[in-house]
């Protein structure tokens, strides 16, 4: 075992006090039965954090669950899938505020209490004629034991829901976390939309948890990229309920420290499933950059190397090609000399000190013919470190995202364009 | 026509004083019997100027070039296809070195008057034991009618050469520019593993030479992307003989001005004959962004909708997708406002104010469908503009770049590694 925690069952409905549901609205697709439209609710007040898309380009939903979130109190989340409700303009936000609406009165919340994210294509108008039957049986079907429903009506192209929660001691008390997420990377054929949900119940104020949440991200879903398009509706939203009944988590304690290292992990667990789960991915890989001067140097040699299509194809390839590899850490910008760069590729020497190493190919071949394998890059410069989670880059990736035709010729039939 | 120059036959060769050869010495496959190795010389001493990757992992023949063309006198180029001679080490450098020494001898050069490029794969010693045996070959065939075998020789998986020459007056006299490219992968703004060779005989000193190169660079070669990889190998060299007799170009004079208008057509002509060339390219695409803020802010849209995977994978597919192009506009870290941007595609609107436009989605379909269209992005926040030229991504590209294996399997039976 990898971690200390106990792995449970539930999701996002595993902590104390949640109570979720979901149904089928048919919003992409009227004729389709699956779930895509989702809520999250807590019987008590919850302290809650998020981050959102650093995209200049803001969903609706974005843009209002991001006002709603500044008090730290949200108790709710409704979450369709199937639409992103991205470019949608001013009907945009009276729609997202609508879906708030929706909910907040039979749960007798503020509207403010409310969080609300969308995936799916972006530029059309959200159906709103398909989501308002479907409010009714939304609440009623509230239940402790739906927590996989969410997981389930919040996917779109991903091949399965992804869900994670544990359980762990802080203190003499026993406490939860429950996540589930929607794949990032152009998982559906429309966006690269993230959702991740998460809830627990933790007894942690809101700015503390607004703290750990960011430092969470940061070591997790800020790590993944898929095909490097940044969407418009990225969305991370964190409910602490504090049913557990332990005390107050003050910043810095021994508590927090070990919550922040549950959450983390469990961030980091649905970031992986994410990238795992991309579209058309055949490769998991792992990208270790060592050795840098500074932290930011890391960084950017590991994200040029994630997001080159060129390297990216090798490894579709089974192809260990280091060359490509340091060609995109000389075009990283960052601080290197090629002259020190040593690369491993599945723990085999690929290339030392810039130049080919005498592994033989034959071994090197094989270390990339697993469906997941793990490249250091050291830049024998420094102490700095930074580690990244990427895939390849398929031909049917390409194929997947030629056209959203589709979207456009449902959405005329629905009048929406 | 849509320029005043006069087209003329004979590439690089055209210019007067310039005399070329290529030979077929089997880099790449000793089998082949493809021209791989090609000499451009004048018989007169030269200026010359260029411009190189700003990738910090730089092949041999790059970092060779460079110091030799500090003088601004270079007077030969030797260049191979096959093998990029990059991350090779001291041996590249002596290989590099060995190339100049082997053309400097016979034509009574220095050998910082030699300028050498090299392209192909990265990470593999030069087989120089294929290259020996055919210099005294490259020297001999030296002619005035060769300038094509030159274009021939430096292509690697481009589908056919590309050259272009020129002639026009300036003042009393006729000048000639010719030049030759090699493009396909790794293509993107600051140079690619794009080799460029222009000759020409007007008289225009080193100095002015470098500034109007630089001038002429920024306007053509930077302005195009294909995969947006930056490659090692990436050179631009500039040879002018002076050898129509006309007097000296001054800085800033009307024949400076007229010059530097035929060098920045002439390197345009060959930018985008790269992008329409790309590693399995269907559609050739200008992005005009108009509107912005700053020159900078132009510059960081048109790079972020031209390198976006997804928008790439639309083009391919003929789909008129204007939301993924607003959110590569979202994530470009430009100063954008969404409900300002207009975007039209072929000549039709999109996007008006961050919202569908009423055009017939037919329409916009149309305007995809041809294999050239114009994508203009209006910010509508000030007067700067930058345009770029680019490609789409297909899923051959992919499947094309998946594997170099066979590069490799021919270096070990060279005994090379």
């Amino acid at each position: 075992m990898d971690h200390p925690f106990t792995k449970i069952k539930g999701g996002v409905g595993a902590p104390l006090g949640f109570l979720t549901s979901a149904v089928s609205c048919g919003i992409k697709n009227p004729d389709a039965t699956r779930l895509d439209l989702a809520l999250i609710y807590s019987e008590k007040p919850c302290s809650s954090a998020g981050t959102f898309t650093t995209n200049r380009v803001k969903a609706a939903p974005v843009r209002v669950s991001q006002t709603h979130l500044r008090k730290g109190n949200l108790r709710a989340i409704i979450a369709n899938s199937g639409n992103a409700n991205a470019c949608t303009g001013v009907q945009g936000i009276r729609d997202a505020n609508a879906m708030c609406d929706a909910v907040a009165k039979p749960l007798k919340l503020n509207r403010s209490e409310i969080g609300v994210a969308s995936t799916g294509v972006i530029g059309l108008p959200l159906p709103m004629m398909r989501l308002e039957p479907k409010y009714d049986d939304l609440i009623e079907q509230l239940g402790p034991k739906n927590g996989s429903n969410v997981a389930a009506a919040i996917i779109t192209s991903d091949t399965h829901a992804k869900e994670v929660a544990i359980s762990f001691d802080l203190g003499e008390h026993r406490v939860r976390l429950g996540g589930c997420v929607k794949g990032a990377g152009m998982i559906s054929p429309s966006m690269a939309t993230m959702l991740c949900f998460i809830t627990t119940d933790a007894n942690i104020p809101a700015e503390n948890l607004r703290k750990t949440v960011l430092e969470c991200v940061e070591g997790s879903f800020n790590r993944i990229t898929i095909d490097g398009d940044m969407s418009t509706n990225d969305t991370v939203i964190v409910l602490a309920n504090g049913a557990s009944k332990m005390p107050a988590i003050r910043r810095n304690s021994t508590n927090c420290k070990l919550f922040r290292q549950a959450l983390q992990w469990l961030m980091l667990e649905l970031a992986k499933a994410v990238v795992r789960d991309g579209e058309r991915v055949t490769k998991f890989v792992t990208v270790k950059v060592e050795g840098a001067k500074t932290y930011l140097d890391a960084k950017k040699v590991a994200e040029a190397v994630c997001k080159s299509a060129l390297v990216k194809s090798s490894w579709n390839g089974g192809d260990p090609n280091w060359g490509r590899i340091i060609h995109a850490v000389g075009y990283s910008r960052a601080r290197i000399r090629e002259e020190l760069v040593d690369i491993h590729i599945g723990g085999k020497a690929a290339c030392i000190g810039g130049l080919q190493a005498d592994t033989p190919m034959e071994l090197l071949r094989e270390a990339v013919s697993h469906p997941e394998f793990e490249i250091v890059i050291n830049l024998n410069q420094g102490t700095a470190d930074y580690t990244m989670y990427s895939s390849d880059l398929s031909p049917e990736y390409i194929d997947f995202n030629r056209s959203e035709y589709a979207y456009w010729k449902q959405a005329r039939k629905d009048g929406l364009v």
